[in-house]
């Protein structure tokens, strides 16, 4: 793991940790390259969410500093942003021993209280967080971050140390292409396919919540088999006999009755169209000029990596966070820059 | 109501119920047009579904003779629809107070037995019930018959009395385009939109189940607002402001940062290229031939008939079901049909 600088009290190392609080995921990460996420439903259960904190947090331990950021604002128990953020503030002060940072846009780290008096600027900042730590990392002077995530994917230009000017908000960076809705687990089959090839004829999908784009990476061997996990569309284990069945449910056919090439090539269609959707953004990002280099990060850097190659991007010159450090960190990419910044600080 | 030929036992009138068993919704109706739905989410609670059926049948009671078909064995909650459909007629059997009779595919109303030993046949069947009966009304001979659901869109010529040829399962049914994955509550807005036009500015969506197609029909005013209903994408009622803020998260934005004239055109946005999916079925279905007429039923014929007048096709040989009848038998179509079958059997 590269050495770098890190706050000191006295002799001691002021370690810290960073949380980035998602809508269906937890991610906490130590500077030290320590890991621990939590699969967490945040919209089904709002009440829980202190609770599953502390156990983060337990997890952590120990750590002289904590910082936090979050997206789970949006989710739907929430009646808007300032509603979200706010509660969202409140359970990780209940589940920390000492109040919390809190990543504000375009202001950094801040006070809880600064956080509270201003919470729209505590909305979706977790990216910016990311961007402004690997914009100081050496060979991100003029780059490009991708960080694909379970969810959305985050495109941001790194200009002479810091993230280039870009959108703000989360509707702003769906407009500008910085933020792209699209991920390597949670999105639905039915947002990225209206129908599929299969040996020369056209099937229309079904418009449900059958099948996500884990079981299509976990068909081409892009995301290892976890039999432990159930975060599926089904709930069932997220192995790769499973991931067929519910491809198969997304042509309403049982599971016998798709065939094994048949469920690849569907996989490799639902992949496609996400790459063509996230290199359609690249795309846009890099059209006043191309970036010297990449720096990929997530549990979709395989997507990243897809995306650049096809579009003729990747060279020696892309650096991807899982060989920087390793998967667990690249793919709590935003806990672990807040955790070196709050270290940092 | 039209008087048809009903079963006659001595001199009393025989009188039918049809129950139609889908994944979400459970219908049943009288062959006098009394009618019962109940939202049922199938996928959640299968060990319910006999509990649920038996106060809907208490509720639709009396009658002397039960008919069923359903479409609920696709649901996730099966490992395969062999399985859905032995639960599902199990459950039945389990709540009624007589063998009811199931319709199969291609062998019409048959014995609980027969539908045990050929259990596919009995897979989603209810379309053909609809349409076995609806061929036979008069004025129908040369007819399209349409019926749009909360989740799905049935499409299916009636030719001299009976349905024409066509698919059979759902995935043929998919591939011809007599099934479109499309309906006017269910389909999540993400299936049908990926980015939306707001005053000249492209903007995606989010792929997420924040919104449903019932939003916006809610917004157009083609729904009622309904505030006890909870069965929406968030679980909020479905009234206008409710969803006006759903749609609005499909943007990420506050329910506040949604102007009311660009939640409307967002909602025209979806209703657009809803219809437009099933002009695109109709089109492909009349390709051999305009019907001299059309019969539309379902909680959607007022997308029946938006789809029928952009194709220029809505004419004074357009029949309604809900005119014919009233809105409830015609939004529970292939149980009441079902109903006028058994009876007439």
């Amino acid at each position: 793991m590269p050495d770098e600088s890190r706050g000191h009290r006295g002799d001691r190392v002021l370690s810290a940790a960073g949380l980035d609080i998602g809508g269906a995921n937890l991610k906490g990460a130590r500077d030290d390259g320590l890991v621990v996420t939590k699969p967490f439903a945040l919209w089904h259960d709002p009440a829980g969410l202190a609770r599953a904190l502390s156990e983060l947090l337990e997890a952590l331990a120990p750590f002289d500093r904590l910082a936090a950021t979050m997206t789970g604002e949006l989710c739907d128990c929430y009646g808007g942003k300032e509603e979200g953020v706010l509660h969202i503030l409140a359970a990780v002060e209940e589940a920390a021993e000492a109040p919390p940072q809190v990543w504000l846009l375009d202001d950094g780290l801040a006070t809880l209280e600064r956080a509270r008096s201003e919470p729209l600027r505590a909305a979706a900042a977790n990216w910016q967080a990311l961007a402004a730590w690997a914009a100081g990392l050496e060979g991100n002077e003029d780059s490009l971050l991708i960080d694909i995530g379970s969810t959305t994917t985050d495109i941001i230009r790194l200009e002479t140390g810091a993230p280039g000017p870009g959108g703000l908000t989360d509707s702003e960076r769906l407009q500008s292409g910085e933020l792209v809705y699209t991920g390597v687990r949670r999105t639905p089959i039915c947002a990225l396919l209206e129908e599929a090839d299969l040996g020369g004829q056209a099937c229309p999908l079904a418009a449900e919540h059958f099948s996500t784009t884990l079981d299509a990476w976990l068909l081409l061997e892009e995301i290892p088999e976890t039999p432990a996990c159930v975060d599926t569309a089904d709930g069932r284990p997220a192995t790769r006999p499973m991931a067929h069945d519910r491809l198969a449910r997304m042509l309403c056919l049982d599971p016998g009755e798709l065939e094994n090439e048949a469920a690849l090539s569907l996989a490799r269609q639902v992949a496609r169209a996400q790459e063509h959707k996230i290199c359609r953004a690249i795309g846009r990002l890099i059209e006043p000029g191309k970036p010297a280099g990449a720096f990929i990060s997530g549990e979709g850097e395989f997507l990243a990596l897809r995306a650049l190659r096809s579009l003729g991007l990747e060279d020696e010159r892309t650096t991807s966070m899982s060989r920087l450090y390793d998967p667990a960190v690249s793919g709590a990419a935003c806990a672990f820059a807040l955790a070196r910044l709050a270290s940092e600080s």
